[in-house]
């Protein structure tokens, strides 16, 4: 089946996690592997994961240019196919990464509220950065489709688009603006039939 | 001797990083724990370092209030004394992530060129809004010691101070212009001996 969900595997227990990650393996595009795994494993959980799919590592990387590649370069060293970098934080530090990441996402706008304070504000320059500087692709919120529309057109790049499920965005909807890929968490892991619950979104689309 | 200094132990490392931080642990603040170490070791590095002295984590939060709040909930129960969170990611993201530190900075601007891409924009609204949300402190650097000044009268709060050293900031300038600490990194651990580098560098205060 084509899928084109990542599965956000925001989960802090690695046996559960890696059960998951096998379950549903050809279900998904790739696993984005964030804080809760990395936090208690330290990167070595990134090749482990790796052995059921694609791994797209998202730490969220908002640090100086120097910090930010180093912490690139290292996720690349484990395997990691893709890592998403803050775009706020500017256009030397996606430049940085962008050398040592095999695929590189740049974070456009977020689907939180909190993003209307200042990212919002920002978010069409940094889409256009994004592709500037050699992004594969940006990250915009399913909570919002009219901007992954707004910055699909902007930046002419792969929209990665978190938000789907309990943060309130629709499958349908973020796919109808232009998301190329739906990165879902929540409502995937915490069913208790995760792969039946990939095949009921996917239907949806 | 009193120490403003918080030593960047951003060494990959980690034999060496201990060894730095018992070495120099009566010369220093606290010690911030970033990337390279908790992408190593994960979490637990946290405590083998607290042996020595306070940990304040540096991993510039950037998400979502949900998994921001998790991170920080993450690093306070492995004894993290303080978390450092990116304040443009929004107020939701740092009003989450204040319940569960023990003392919260927010990042209101930063040390390297890009800053003055997206950030600098907002960072007298982030200082506010840090100070509104009950921070127990900001980062602003060193390098561009007018704006330590200007974020220290608008918080009211304490400044961490990045940047002085290989990136260019100046001690003495950054304490004159408000910096309560100062974060300081490769300088220090870079040296071939960090303790008299740290008394040279309080000795030009």
């Amino acid at each position: 089946m084509e899928s084109n969900i990542i599965l956000a595997l925001d989960v802090e227990d690695v046996t559960k996690a890696l059960r998951i990650a096998e379950e549903v393996s050809e279900f998904v595009k790739a696993f984005k592997v964030g804080y809760p795994l990395i936090l208690g494993s330290g990167v070595k959980i990134i090749k482990d994961v790796s052995k059921f799919g694609e791994v797209i590592v998202d730490i969220k990387i908002a640090d100086i240019p120097d910090v930010s590649k180093n912490v690139a370069r290292i996720l690349s060293s484990q395997g990691a196919d893709g890592v998403i970098v803050q775009g706020f934080v500017g256009r030397d530090v996606v430049r940085e990464v962008r050398k040592e990441a095999k695929h590189l996402y740049v974070v456009a706008e977020m689907s939180h509220p909190g993003n209307a304070d200042y990212i919002s504000e920002s978010s069409e320059r940094i889409a256009l950065m994004a592709k500037e500087e050699g992004a594969d692709g940006i990250v915009a919120p399913a909570t919002h489709p009219k901007r992954i529309r707004a910055l699909k057109q902007i930046s002419g790049l792969k929209v990665l688009s978190p938000g789907v499920g309990t943060q309130g965005g629709s499958y349908r909807e973020a796919m109808e603006s232009g998301a190329d890929y739906l990165i879902i968490g929540r409502s995937i892991f915490m069913s208790p039939d995760p792969k039946h619950k990939i095949e009921e979104i996917l239907s949806q689309g």
